[in-house]
C-alpha cells in the first residue's frame, strides 16, 4: 500500500539475530549496511533469514545528517 | 565523537529546503536518495548546500524492515 | 510489501493541513483521531484528501504508555 | 500533566512481556491491538497487568500514512 | 497520568517559535537548552510562553549516545 | 563530525545493563538521570562503563513537553 515514508533502501538480509523481546534485523544495501531494531513477533511473521531481498525503511523525520570529514566518501 | 548511531549513509548533499521550523535535506547515496527532515537552526548551523559530503544519520530503532516483493533490486 | 511495523490503525482522513516542509493529516478512527506530521512531498504524492481510506502507521518502539486514571473509557 | 503528545488512545491492556531491558505491552483499543516497546523498568513501575485501563501515546512526528487499498474498513 | 517515558526534564521556557505546522519549544534546564519541535496546534492548547514552569519528555529508545572527548564537562 | 541533532547533554555514565539486543545506558546529568535504548552492539564498541564522560543525542522531533504543575522545579 503507498505510504508516506520517505525513505526505503534496497538491500539484501546479512544477519538476523532473535531476541526476546526485540530483535535486529541487518541489511547489506548499496551505501552500507543498514541496521534495524524490530519487534521479534513482526521477524518471526515475515519470516525473513540472511539472502532474503529486503528493505530498510526510515520516516525523514528520524533521520538525522552531519556534514562530513571523514573520508568516508 | 564516537556514538551509538547504528547507522551512517554517506552520500552527497542533493537538494535544501528551508522551512519556517524545520527543513528538508535530501542526501544522495548508493542506496538511493536519503530525506531527512531536521530543525532549520541545524541546516542553517551546518551550512550544507548541493554537492557537500553529508552522512545520513539513523537511529537502529527506528528502522523498520519489509520483506521485497518489488522489482527495486 | 509485508513489513514489521506493527500498528496499522484504519480510518478515514478527516482533515490534511499542507505545509512548508511538512504537513499534519488527521486519521478518524474508532479509537479516536490520530493526528501525522510528515513531509508535504508524501502527503502530496498520496493525494489524501477528507474522506479517503486510510491506515495510521506507528512502529511499536514509538509508542508509549499509560495507566488510565482519566474517565476516557 | 498536559503535555503536547497529540495521540492518546483508550483501551485495556491485553498482554504484557517482560524482557531483559525492553518489555512489549499490548492495549486493546476499539482501533485495534497497539503494540508498544517500551524500558522494562518502566512496565514494572506501572505495575500495568492485563485487564488494566491504559492509554497508548504517540507523538504526531512518530505517525505515518497510508491510503488504504485493503478490505481493513 | 503515570507513564512510561522515562526521562523528563524540568526547566523554564526559553523561547517558542510558532510554525504553520509544527513549533519549536526551547527548554532551559540545568544540563542546557533542550530544543523539542512540537505540532502547532499542541503548544498553543499548552499556551506555553517563556518563563513558564515546562518539561522535555524523552522515550528512552530516541535517546543515543556518545563517549564524550569534549570538554563539555 | 557537526551534526543535526540538536540535544546533547553532558553527564556521567551512571549505570549499563546489557540486554541480548539492546542495553540500557543511564547518564547523570545535571537535569537528572536520562535513560537511554540502544543496541548492545553500539554499547560494546563505545565500551562504557560507569564514571565515563558521556553524552545523551536527542533530535528535537523526538522531544514532547508538558507544562509543570508538578514541584519538581
Amino acid at each position: 500500500m503507498p505510504n508516506s515514508i520517505r525513505n526505503e533502501l534496497s538491500g539484501t538480509v546479512k544477519s538476523v539475530k532473535i531476541g526476546d523481546i526485540v530483535s535486529e534485523v541487518v541489511i547489506e544495501t548499496p551505501a552500507g549496511d543498514v541496521a534495524a531494531i524490530v519487534s521479534s513477533d513482526s521477524v518471526k511473521d515475515l519470516a525473513l533469514s540472511p539472502g532474503d531481498k529486503a528493505c530498510a525503511l526510515v520516516k525523514a523525520t528520524n533521520v538525522s545528517v552531519c556534514r562530513c570529514t571523514c573520508g568516508g566518501h
